[in-house]
């Protein structure tokens, strides 16, 4: 049964039991563009009692240098670049320590630049993604495309994951790729969301648009580098040999039961779930014993405004 | 086993054997913009022959209208609307005699023109589909657009196909309306290939791109329209009297053995696969005898140059 944290003497307990808080953060922290009610007041309070914070996110157009702008410009302030795992970072860390793909190989991208960026960072070129002769004529579809007609024989690796400027050609030569060499190049993605929330409404998600290529070359991804899989959670592990060794010390927060609350869940650690994002309390009452979340609350900012 | 054509005799007893011959379009009688050899010459000796011929495609950009005018380009005259069947004009009368949706409610379409001409002929009004102000940002996705935030309440049924000037806003819009109302709008499929040949490669055919959205919104198609599903079939031979009584006087004539041969071969008729397109002699011998097709050719023109 989740408890539901409604209490001072909760949250004081709640804080004493945990060394490592991560933190999903679209529906979290903040929904779209609109920060919730006293989260850089809970964060600070985490601070104060010298707790690890960890910002675990999904979405793959940004990267963590992008992220610490979108922190910034939401009055969320002292978040460091090694606080924050994505998606988009999550696969490039994939793609260089797992599959240790050579540096002189490329990496087509189907994605926006926050891959790009990821990659860039950790020494890979990339093609596709946001180059502009992709979109040049639109939604119109160009079957004599450069791109498409003469594929590149050095990409090594496909990084696929979420898009708004998607059109036919992008997923046309993200195909031929797939196909390439017998199937035989690598095929990851950064996440396999169907869809995410967006002013409310669901929107088209990465794992849908990924769904799209797998099933027309035939092929699902190798590898899925967004929660709930468990690579994002080792990468996280690796830099925090205390949650490596004691993962009870550890609390997985997010909105999500399928992603966040199996994430933290399949890594040992205690979950807490929120209800300002998509899920409900009826939701949480309709989980088996085994995979409700530790605890429940109405917003992050409860932790804060219960705490006085 | 099938027998191979390659003498004057077979060809002649085929040509006996049969009233009616169903033709795949693209890699049967043409291979993109270009014909392949003999073909008029072939349609010409069976409707000197007082044979019915009849085409059947799954491309569902195109109207029968255009698909008249393509033929008429290529150099193969005299068919009629009445001799053709594409899955856009089956999808419609699906819509129209299964459905019986009225008249006064709208379809909503992911699709090109051939879809929308076919819907408007049965009376039907849609929304979607070609409309320009879908696409006059591109690729840029515009979460505020009016057809987004204001779903049409009309809207009786969701038809969707292979468009090649896709993007984000069409896929999230088709999205909402199959959330809608408690996911209850009919979801029609104009046909489910998963890739389609061109200039060489394979390219996304409609079967992936309407992945996405049954992806995304939990749900598969309430109906297929194209080959191999058999209402085609039906409405064919609700046209056709004498196949319906005697389906082995038909013969489908593909160059798909999982659609067209199965297409034939589901409706009682016999099969005559053609190499001209996806598949190879080596494919027809690693059939298993129940799906095997019965007759196989080079080439759909070789009825012609071997009946001289």
């Amino acid at each position: 049964m989740s408890q539901k944290i409604t209490t001072k003497e909760q949250v004081l307990s709640l804080i004493d039991s945990y060394d490592y808080f991560l933190f999903d953060c679209d529906g979290v922290l903040w929904l779209g563009d609109h920060l919730l009610p006293h989260v850089p007041e809970t964060l600070d309070l985490l601070k104060e009692k010298n707790k690890t914070v960890i910002f675990v996110t999904n979405n793959s157009t940004k990267s963590r240098d992008d992220y610490l702008g979108k922190f910034k410009k939401l009055g969320i302030d002292g978040i460091t670049k090694d606080e924050v795992f994505g998606s988009s970072y999550a696969s490039a860390v994939y793609i260089d320590k797992i599959l240790k793909l050579p540096k002189d190989k490329k990496v087509w991208v189907l994605g926006e630049e926050g891959i790009e960026k990821e990659l860039k960072e950790l020494g890979y070129t990339t093609i596709g993604g946001s180059d502009p002769s992709l979109v040049q004529h639109g939604v119109t579809f160009d079957p004599d495309h450069p791109l498409l007609v003469n594929l590149d024989e050095d990409v090594g690796a496909v990084l696929a994951g979420l898009t708004l400027n998607l059109n036919y050609l992008k997923l046309s030569i993200t195909m031929q790729y797939l196909l390439k060499d017998n199937k035989s190049l690598p095929f990851i993605a950064t996440n396999i969301d169907s869809t995410f929330p967006s002013k409310g409404k669901l929107l088209i998600g990465a794992g849908s648009i990924i769904e799209t290529v797998a099933f027309a070359s035939g092929r699902q991804p190798d590898a899925v580098c967004g929660k709930p899989n468990q690579s994002m959670m080792n990468s996280i592990k690796a830099d925090n040999p205390g949650l490596q060794t004691n993962p009870k010390r550890g609390l997985m927060i997010g909105d999500r039961l399928n992603t966040d609350m199996k994430f933290g869940r399949d890594g040992g650690l205690d979950t807490l779930l929120v209800l300002t994002g998509i899920e409900t309390e009826a939701n949480v009452h309709s989980q088996a014993k085994e995979v409700a979340p530790t605890f429940y609350a109405d917003k992050l900012g409860d932790l804060y405004e219960l705490s006085k």
